[in-house]
């Protein structure tokens, strides 16, 4: 039986099998707080009602020692939609060593080192969960919308978008691999064959960034669809993001809950969501005190700037495309900008989303890889979509990470994914 | 409107947008057979009752033209269920340029290298809705079972099998990092958290061979869970592969007509399936003929040899504990042997998962990596959890595109992955 089914059982007998994560006594009586993954319950030993060797053996038990109890569910007293379990019988499977993690404040050099256990306590497990169901979301939004699932690779001959942050693995006798940043032009090629598509994997930056957003190895959903245009794309993207939301906030009411997370600002999120041009979010921000010019990138603070008095995220679309990579489709009214969008949350959590329309002439797509210093052989397996029946197509990608911080509300991004990988972390 | 929907339609207005797969001309008509992604039809254009205009461009239509048709949607007159277009108005997006894969065979090094072509050929299109249908299915049966997903890293610090096939990256300042070949540690780690949970990612192999099922990258699910017993994994493992086959023959039925799958062959798989020890596994190989002795283990021809006469996957279990990791747990009736199992799909598809019950014993575990020359320091968190509450649990991997090879009944595992990366091929 599992925790979360108990509600099923009142009043009856039940057996649930876990780990004690809190535990206090008070005379005869034993409050024991379980956790078996699906959810956590008090489980309460009263000496009078069990045997004295149930009695002995709690004695024993300390913080994450894995137990076996029957015992009966009652409704809790006081809060509504809770229960326990009055323990008639316990069995100890494992007396847990003394636990390095405490009650009190660990830095986190001391949790990362202990990730493995540090998973253990409520709100990690709620992270894992919320992540869980972002995926679910993701995998189900998107095959309701005609996109199936086709895996890029990781290794690639060659970069997507410059070189300077890959990770290079010897591999055989063809010189070096290169761990995919972005399946995008794999997928791109795909769409021909499959209409609508997207991968949903790892992912791999070298980037000697040290922020609360960077991740060496992080999970990114590319989709990729022929006919779509600009508009459709931004609508697919929005789409997208409010049924992440409305799903998390259906199915993850007790993961927010321990995550104290404000869900009136979720569910504030799931409305219209605002769309500026590029060009009128400089202006906006140099109004706002930026010292941002025309042409440059947008730092973390100017995403802040621009979100925060949003309640819903912000597209910025249509950049100038000096600054935007070579796939990226003109804007036929301005040849100097691309049919682009930077998506950005609310709360200052940052670029969820970067897409675009793609450039899907053979000929201009061949002069941007030339401008770009590229390789046009590296390109030509992907100039092929230009040449045999090329199409109008548009995609994204969402970052899984940014997006679990976002709905988690979790500070530090190294929290949003199970085993972290940083500049100076590889362990455990 | 997607081809896919037509039925919907029929008798009224319609417009499509694809590529021109196949055309051929016969007097003053035109057949063009239409590939949009969710689906195939024929169009048909009459010269008699269509613009001179739409006639003129047919005849300019090349293999893999992508187009925009409008029409009435009628029912074909003899194929029920298929439907066709009478074209009443056509668009030319792109003429493409002379294809490279025409009618004829190709070898597979010329296919290969046109990877990103080749997938719009139908076969390969049906492999890959095939293979989206079984991550749906292993994503779709593991939440009704209770498990969540917890990606496990791609980089490691250390080796999970040992170290002899493992790709390296040079990693900053920590020395190599290698490509995990398998999540199972990290998620043994998370059940402690979650109770039940799996990863499913891309895994590496430097491994040099050159078979049919051998990939460099392929994708593999881990799942494990807490109080699981060998019982209780095996059948776990049958329920998942019964749940493949029917998820497949239901949704799958165009993918596998087109593949010409034996379908009575799957529908015979999803019955009780055959548990042989690795000892009975012996005995029956050698009276079989094979040479192989016991403490070997199972080659691709004892795979085959052992399910030649199986309508269903046979489970080989209780392997002797020298040729098997250090991770597997002992059976408590035979400490020579270890609780785990292999499943060997039908129809010589070889090897499907691998599976045991894990050693949850800190001082049998801790033996077992000292044997083995690992350095224990390489575990110190590996082996915590069975210092913090370890509790009794279980696991497998399925592999992917050995799945996709068995129920698609494809020859070579590298049309079961969109862009397969072996020994020598790295490219497109």
């Amino acid at each position: 039986m599992l925790v979360k089914d108990l509600n099923k059982l009142v009043n009856k007998e039940a057996e649930i099998k876990g780990w004690v994560f809190n535990l206090r006594s008070s005379g005869s009586l034993y409050f024991l707080q379980i956790r078996d993954g699906s959810g956590f319950v008090q489980a309460i030993v009263n000496k009078e009602s069990v045997a004295s060797e149930v009695w002995e053996q709690c004695q024993k038990i300390t913080l994450e020692t894995s137990v076996v109890l029957q015992g009966v569910v009652t409704e809790h007293p006081k809060k509504i939609g809770e229960y326990e379990l009055q323990v008639t019988g316990l069995k100890l499977i494992h007396i847990a060593e003394e636990y390095p993690i405490g009650k009190k404040e660990h830095g986190p050099d001391f949790l990362m080192e202990w990730r493995h256990l540090w998973l253990r306590s409520p709100k990690q497990w709620a992270i894992l969960r919320v992540r869980d169901a972002i995926i679910l979301a993701i995998n189900e939004f998107l095959h309701q919308q005609n996109f199936i699932k086709v895996d890029s690779p990781v290794f690639t001959p060659n970069a997507c978008e410059g070189t300077t942050t890959l990770f290079a693995v010897p591999y055989f006798d063809l010189g070096n691999a290169f761990l995919s940043q972005s399946g995008q032009l794999y997928i791109e090629a795909a769409i021909s064959s499959v209409g609508r598509c997207y991968d949903f994997g790892p992912v791999f930056r070298a980037e000697k960034s040290k922020t609360k957003r960077h991740l060496t190895e992080f999970w990114m959903m590319d989709a990729e669809g022929a006919f779509i245009e600009h508009e459709e794309n931004l609508r697919l993207q929005e789409d997208l993001v409010r049924y992440i939301i409305r799903y998390c906030l259906t199915n993850c009411q007790k993961e927010l809950a321990i995550l104290e997370r404000d869900t009136q600002k979720l569910q504030q999120a799931d409305a219209p969501f605002v769309r500026l041009s590029y060009d009128v979010a400089i202006k906006k921000l140099k109004e706002l005190g930026s010292d941002i010019q025309y042409g440059d990138d947008l730092g973390n603070d100017d995403e802040g700037l621009l979100t925060k008095d949003s309640a819903v995220p912000v597209f910025i679309e249509k950049w100038p495309k000096s600054i935007k990579p070579f796939y990226m489709k003109r804007d036929s009214s301005n040849p100097d900008l691309v049919l682009n969008d930077d998506l950005i949350a609310t709360e200052g959590a940052g670029e969820l989303i970067g897409g675009s329309q793609r450039e899907d002439d053979y000929n201009l797509l061949l002069e941007r890889i030339k401008a770009e210093g590229l390789k046009v052989e590296d390109y030509e397996w992907y100039l092929d979509m230009r040449k045999y029946g090329s199409v109008p197509h548009s995609g994204f990608g969402i970052g899984l990470e940014r997006t679990v911080r976002w709905i988690t509300g979790v500070e530090h991004i190294r929290e949003c994914i199970p085993f972290p990988r940083m500049i100076t972390r590889l362990k455990p």
